[in-house]
């Protein structure tokens, strides 16, 4: 008897639907051509990229000539970082959450002199007090937080920070990677960075909305966000991806969330296991649990053999496995430590088998790390 | 009646065969995942990335392990000339061709202090002995040249240009980005340069060949030449869609050259046309013609209206209309120009009707410019 197959490390890549692959393979049939031209083919190109455009805007509460688009989610906190910063000349300071993706505290090293990283509570919230006083510094050009966590899922209290951001004039790139499609847009930012491969679209597009007021200077050779262009047909594709998760938003929320509800308790009753962030404010398909004593290589490959892909170390495609960065600057105790992340097709009796089938595998490589 | 309609704007972005649309689709299905975890569908992820790794280093007679991809061939350009100028500490000049594309050139302005053009004689052809002085001082970090013009078609005489920067021991950044697919590919580089969107696959990949010997570090936040990674099935794409072009180069080369020779023999009849460009050491498929009295832009429109899709300016998507950069640096006199891209699957009669159509046009376009 062969077993269901079970995908459980959704994080920025996750199986395509069949009507985003339509989407997709539309796009690549009428939207191949470069929209800055003249010709038909152009016009045509030109306007499937305005319509994705316009659709990826209004799910983001963004006005569409404000939208722009990169090759991936990675460069677009590079370029807009880099590119605030450089519009805020004279100042050399990036304030940043201690539990930002890898990528947003690169470039925000790479854009800045001096990164200061504010600290988290043990749900993973930043401290207010300790984020007012860093943006408040004259030096500081630029200030990013993210809207809820890839690992852990806590949501930040975005209007408190913002607030503070706001009050010391100082711009605010949100990074909402791990959230839109999954949650309610964010509202307050000044910056926002969206990755559609995370809501269920081929990778290879990044998102950046900004503000009206928003200034920015290209850092980087060329013209716009991404000079040589994007690719129409994932424009396309990452626009049917939103829409076909924000039909469902509410529905999948409610059985997420019952779900990720479920496995928290489950798993905090095993021994040696700590389920990390906060058990309220936090995204519905995401949780992180860390193992006192195990290591989570083998945890992911016992599992693997069992049937579930699980996610372990930082989310970001390390296969070094090292400890998970957002677990370190929280201070969590731990050895390793397995990330799950649900897609919205998830039956409960995958959960439920994965419930019975991972204190048989951390049996077992207790046993072999022992032996 | 209808008439077929005809595209004659190769560069850099053209349809998508069948064929590579498939291995897109399936690259899509099987290569969704992180090919950096340890699960099966990232093994399955891998195993698609390597083959395609496989397949496009072994055509451009590259080691596998060191060719590295990109989201985009203007990042590539990027990275490859900052990674490896960033690696010649304290050397602060890039050399490069006064008529390489402005991708390069805005990185190469970006990665450096100083940026040296060498000129070009008048069929296009870098000035040996001015490059060979160039790149012998020792300030110069890098050296990038082109191996074929994407809008005149000239393909330089690299062996004696690499000599040149090998006996400086400059390190040769080679575009091949209008050249792969369409002609052989180029045996003297450090750096090799292509972009697969100008071989037939969707927009969105890089490629970066190096020497084993080529010393480069990155300039750019994140590890690798593309942290936050590429489309797999981007990579499966490209792979496909460079083999279906390299089973058929030589026909597809001989045929579209005797295309392009019969256009530069009747369009250099016309009154006030010049066809730019070296008319034997040339890439198959390309032509730009400079025209004396007309504009570019509505000499466009009405082909386009007329059935045929073809450039003018700068071929990388300039809709300024500003002058091609390429003939100013030639000193070109010229007011607008054409440029025409053939896809391998242009029919003979398609280049007829456009020959018979082309002159009708300049008249239409010469009368609503006088009236």
């Amino acid at each position: 008897m062969s077993v269901r197959r079970v995908f459980l490390d959704s994080s920025g890549r996750s199986p395509i639907t069949s009507r985003t692959a339509q989407a997709f393979q539309a796009g690549l049939a009428d939207g191949w051509a470069d929209p800055a031209r003249l010709t038909a083919e152009s016009r045509k190109a030109r306007a499937i990229l305005d319509g994705a455009t316009e659709a990826i805007a209004d799910a983001l509460g963004a006005h569409p000539a404000h939208v722009h688009f990169t090759m991936g989610s990675h460069v677009a906190f590079d370029r807009s970082l880099a590119g605030v910063a450089k519009a805020r000349r004279g100042r050399s300071t990036i304030v940043a959450g201690a539990i930002e993706r890898q990528a947003v505290l690169e470039s925000a090293r790479h854009a800045s002199d001096t990164l200061v990283r504010v600290d988290v509570d043990r749900d993973g919230h930043l401290l207010l007090d300790d984020f007012a006083q860093a943006v408040s510094h004259p030096d500081v050009s630029v200030a990013a937080v993210q809207h809820g966590n890839h690992e852990i899922g806590t949501v930040q209290r975005l209007d408190a920070l913002a607030d503070a951001a706001a009050a010391a004039a100082v711009p605010l790139v949100v990074d909402a990677s791990a959230t839109i499609g999954h949650t309610e847009a964010p509202e307050r930012w000044d910056v926002l960075v969206a990755d559609p491969a995370d809501w269920g679209a081929p990778l290879g597009l990044g998102v950046i909305a900004m503000r009206p007021r928003t200034r920015w200077l290209a850092a980087w050779p060329g013209e716009g966000f991404s000079p040589g262009g994007v690719s129409i047909p994932l424009a396309l594709a990452a626009a049917v991806a939103l829409q076909e998760r924000l039909e469902n938003l509410e529905d999948t929320r409610t059985r997420l969330t019952a779900l990720t509800d479920r496995m928290r308790q489950v798993l905090a009753q095993l021994e040696g296991v700590t389920v990390v962030g906060d058990p309220h404010e936090r995204l519905p398909h995401l949780i992180t649990a860390a193992f006192m004593y195990l290591d989570g290589e083998p945890l992911v490959s016992s599992l693997d053999r069992a049937g579930f892909a699980v996610g372990s170390g930082s989310a970001c495609g390390s296969d070094t496995f090292e400890p998970s960065q957002v677990l370190a600057a929280m201070g969590a105790l731990t050895h390793g430590n397995l990330r799950i992340g649900l897609t919205p097709d998830v039956r409960e009796e995958d959960i439920e088998r994965f419930l019975v089938t991972l204190p048989r595998v951390m049996e077992d490589v207790r046993r072999s790390m022992t032996a």
